[in-house]
């Protein structure tokens, strides 16, 4: 085993709920449908997005941050532990460097949401 | 050596003071006698009792977060750098999931406190 | 592949400036001279100089804390992704630890930066 890269991210959720207020099409660039939701198809509140978003920066700087890899190829669903499933572009540079696997773990509370991750090659 | 998961908590530090303040028997509900002190003997300001709670937190996470483990069973010292003493729900868990070593880290500073842990099969 | 330490730093933004203008000389103390400008030479905005600090603090708990080691001997630089090169009296205790690689990320918002690192023996 060896780990490849890790990312950590932090959101301050004001600003977050109000970038998502002020820019009209934002939630649906950044966002999946089905991330949209919560496992019992409920609108997500602005917390559990902002920590899904932290997850998909953790990832893109566990990847070295190329430029040209799209949100959408980075999904995120936490139906209990939380986990990622990438695709098209995300997922191209990840067989690029090799990662086999990925740890992923979610926090929010006060103003902040926050993600962290280990990619690792087994 | 392989990692079995990895777990991250922030806690914000206002939010927890007033949760402890109001709510009678939950400073004993979530620590032991032991972690309620400083090596030293001092009743732990809450800054600090907040850090030894994420990591409880970041713990229960790792180990995928199951029903059933109790805040006891994972207690938390830092005398320099801190550490973890499982016992009873939570090490029967670990034990299932097949970790046998621990890395815990723990930060505090404003708003905030964080911890951040991996669990590893050696 | 093992992992010798870990740690995490979370660093209040205000607070940081306040301590980084009431205290003469601590910016020099904290920081090399390359690491208080950018890539492109400009003075580093305090953000980015109070993510760089979490990154140091977070090398320092990931090497177990011991005392002697100095800020100016973990210098970090991000040109995209980030890195540190270690030397003199951190060297020397990562090179007691057996750490061969780090791993390192950084993120800022709102109120906090923070860091989160791994020392690993290859």
């Amino acid at each position: 085993m060896s780990i490849v890269g890790i990312g950590v991210d932090v959101v301050d959720l004001q600003r977050f709920a109000e970038t998502l207020e002020r820019t009209p099409g934002i939630l649906d660039r950044l966002f999946t449908a089905a991330e949209q939701t919560s496992a019992k198809g409920h609108q997500l509140p602005t917390m559990s997005l902002a920590g899904r978003f932290a997850v998909k920066e953790a990832v893109a700087k566990a990847l070295g941050a190329p430029a040209g890899m799209h949100f959408h190829d980075c999904e995120v669903s936490n139906g209990g532990a939380p986990t990622i499933t990438l695709t098209g572009t995300v997922q191209a540079v990840a067989d690029e460097r090799g990662v086999t696997n990925w740890h992923v773990s979610i926090s929010h509370d006060g103003p902040v949401a926050m993600a962290y991750v280990i990619a690792e090659h087994l």
